[in-house]
């Protein structure tokens, strides 16, 4: 188990807003959102899962984006850039939510976070790895492999001023391993733009975050839209959980800015308490992490 | 992933209660509880952790017993004995909760649950893996390694008339990896013999017993000792939870038994509905299940 390294505290914001179909007003909620942040002390932002467009898979190709860093023009991705420029701006890392992307080579679309740093340059991707095909009788029924292909890699970005993360893209929450692979490989915080809704939001939501953080003794981000008045029933509640699984913060279904400060005394002192971390019976069961040869991009 | 087979609807129980100095009137509860739940239909019954003798280190040699199925003798177990009379007279599966054993060939002393048919039959045991070493300054300290050496392989038992259980004890529940490998196995249900304190019951009780059911689509039982009037300030709320990750039923923290009802067709909704068991990304991180050569042992 490699030790975490936050190497000072950080104030993390999760911005909490709801998409629409105008894609150019949904950036600049973004940047409002992370202007606000930034002013109130945050250098994490995180933004929601497919916050520059609706979440809808129908309309996922017509938003959809090729992701180059260079300055947008027709054909390519004007929201790469604004994120880029927003980070820059605003002297934060920008976990980036997620966009619709389209990989011109492949023809194939991916749900896809963009990570930037302070300088504005780009800190790694992560295309969504688990797709959200749920079927809940007269609930909620969701199909995104109907559009969107799976990324292929785990992905660990490097914030230097910090350390590393992990990044997940909502559904990606519900599986145990990546997070597990990531908090043993390091990293300080696990984060997940996300779009939870009205019925898996209300059944998993916090348990999964509380979760991810207590048995891998990191501090865990699940940033949501806010409740649309029309379209997908978004959860809300974007949750930050400390090391020990508790819950630092949660926002209600409304537009809402939540911070927490991470303290990296805070994960070495709960890794003394109960040292699960250093407790494992890898002679019993083996460390995925140690066995994780391919698939993990570390960025 | 092997289906899980759940052959039938099953009532399980939870019979909580605080053991005391007074091995005899330990046991004796524990047989009453047993047959209350027997007359209440309950077909599969747990007793919680170290149900026979007080939850303190410094006693666990006094109150320790070799285990061997043959009637008791003096240096013999009587409870070993006591709970397979208790199976057969009551006609269940007994998950005997866990008790202070002393191997003899090697002066080890382990904390070990036993499985019984309803035949009397033993089915299995599991002594616990991961030693509850903790230290919350102020709070809770605790040093099970003192006195006791951890066992070498994960659990998982047999019941005919059922299906296969996965067996763990208390701390061990804090561990992802027994519960995944177990649930892979094709498990219906994990359970729990458990005894957490007002520190870390209030704090992970819950998360614990809801996260391993969810992640692994199954049911979870964790059966607690009652708060006694004095000694170790067990927490209670043994709690039952279903494949979906909610709770079915919780008790307080005195004396009660809780019972739900275990259904096949309940775990094979849950899966068809949010398939995560059919959806593991096995091509990006390993299927531990898979990998786990050593220590597993399906007695």
């Amino acid at each position: 188990m490699m030790c975490p390294v936050l190497k000072q505290h950080v104030k993390l914001a999760c911005v909490q807003f709801s998409s629409t179909a105008d894609k150019i007003f949904n950036v600049s909620e973004a940047r409002a959102g992370v202007i606000e942040a930034a002013n109130a002390g945050a250098r994490i932002v995180v933004l929601p899962e497919c916050f520059n467009a609706p979440y809808d898979m129908a309309l996922f190709p017509q938003y959809a984006e090729i992701l180059t860093p260079s300055p947008p023009s027709k054909d390519q991705s004007s929201t790469y850039h604004a994120l880029s420029t927003l980070a820059k701006d605003t002297n934060v890392y920008l976990i980036g939510g997620s966009i619709p992307e389209f990989e011109p080579l492949t023809g194939k679309y991916y749900n896809t976070t963009l990570a930037f740093g302070p300088d504005g340059a780009g800190l790694g991707s992560h295309r969504k790895t688990h797709l959200f095909d749920i079927d809940i009788e007269n609930k909620m029924t969701f199909r995104e492999s109907d559009v969107l292909s799976p990324g292929d890699k785990l992905t660990i970005v490097e914030l230097p001023d910090y350390g590393t993360v992990g990044l997940g893209i909502c559904y990606d929450v519900r599986f145990p391993e990546p997070a597990m692979i990531a908090a043993r490989l390091g990293v300080f915080a696990l984060i997940y733009p996300s779009a939870f809704n009205s019925t898996t939001g209300a059944l998993h939501w916090e348990v999964l975050a509380r979760s991810r953080a207590l048995d891998n003794q990191v501090y865990v981000a699940l940033c949501s839209q806010a409740l649309p008045p029309t379209g997908y029933p978004a959860w809300g509640h974007s949750i930050i959980t400390d090391p020990n699984g508790q819950v630092m913060v949660m926002a209600n279904r409304e537009k809402a800015i939540v911070y927490a400060e991470l303290d990296s005394e805070a994960i070495g002192q709960h890794r003394r308490q109960i040292p699960t971390s250093n407790q494992r019976r890898f002679d019993l069961y083996p460390d995925i992490s140690q066995l994780c040869t391919k698939g993990l991009g570390l960025d």
